[in-house]
């Protein structure tokens, strides 16, 4: 069955332990409803070999949390960002580095303004959506999930292209 | 055929006389080729009918230009933009406005960051690009163009959704 889904934000504050810890019964005072946010986190918990993601700027710590929480299970995480924002207050990319997963930021003038990422080569998810707190739970913002083949391989292939070009080395 | 198609800027600048007037010759000195910027206004200049744009931003002349042309040969065009930046400098708004097109903005804290078109309610354009010439010439960007009727319906829910509540009457 074809994978179609829209999300979209703000979302309000909810609890996202039982995501991120499974198996684990949560009885804080957070909502623990569904929401755009933990349908995200679903979709990307759901990665089994592979996680390329391709971001303007990422300070959320759930969702860091998660890319986290794949690399240590295996997954072979990789990272685009902009080199403006990667030293932003609150971003996320030191303690993704400090993990041992590789970053790779633009080297030129102009943003890295994408906001993607492919899950085990297979699924796309994109849209105007920036990986911070603000975007999720204040700004209006979309998210499309697509394994629509044209999509992902065209994302695929600018993947591998900043990839390449951003490489330090 | 289904309509699915990627794009990915920036482009370099090129002459696009010929997409806005259609017909006529053009001898300047700028390339005339075919960018992800051509095929962004040739879709946008397809509109038969109506022309739903939901912007953060947007300060591109040559985009500008397309949109009024669409409005003054009768393609019904509503705009959903963010209430900080359109007046910001640059912005466009204020020409579509006084040449009779409806622009309606948010009310609330947070940004209005999507930045979707949906063209004669059956073609949507979405992305990470913002309408201005610094994306489009300048940054990493990625659009993608889709009549998959599972993505077009759920962006035209949220159009008339924001469309209502900005109402200012
Ligand atoms: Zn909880
Ligand atoms: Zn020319």
């Amino acid at each position: 069955r074809p994978l179609r889904e829209v999300l979209f934000f703000p979302v309000p504050m909810t609890c996202l332990e039982p995501l991120l810890s499974p198996g684990q019964k949560c009885s804080c005072r957070l909502s623990h409803t569904d929401s755009a946010l933990t349908r995200l986190l679903f979709r990307l918990l759901g990665a089994q070999r592979s996680l390329d993601l391709c971001l303007f700027t990422f300070s959320c710590p759930v969702l860091a949390r998660a890319v986290l929480s794949l690399h240590q299970r295996g997954v072979r995480v990789r990272v685009v960002t902009d080199s403006d924002y990667m030293a932003a207050s609150g971003s996320q990319m030191g303690d993704l580095r400090s993990a041992g997963i590789p970053v790779r930021h633009s080297q030129s003038s102009g943003y890295m303004h994408h906001k993607f990422a492919v899950i085990d080569k297979a699924i796309l998810i994109t849209g105007s959506l920036n990986w911070t707190i603000q975007a999720t739970q204040t700004n209006r913002e979309n998210i499309l999930i697509t394994d629509e083949s044209v999509f992902v391989k065209a994302f695929l292939k600018e993947f591998e292209k900043l990839w390449n070009e951003y490489d330090p080395a």
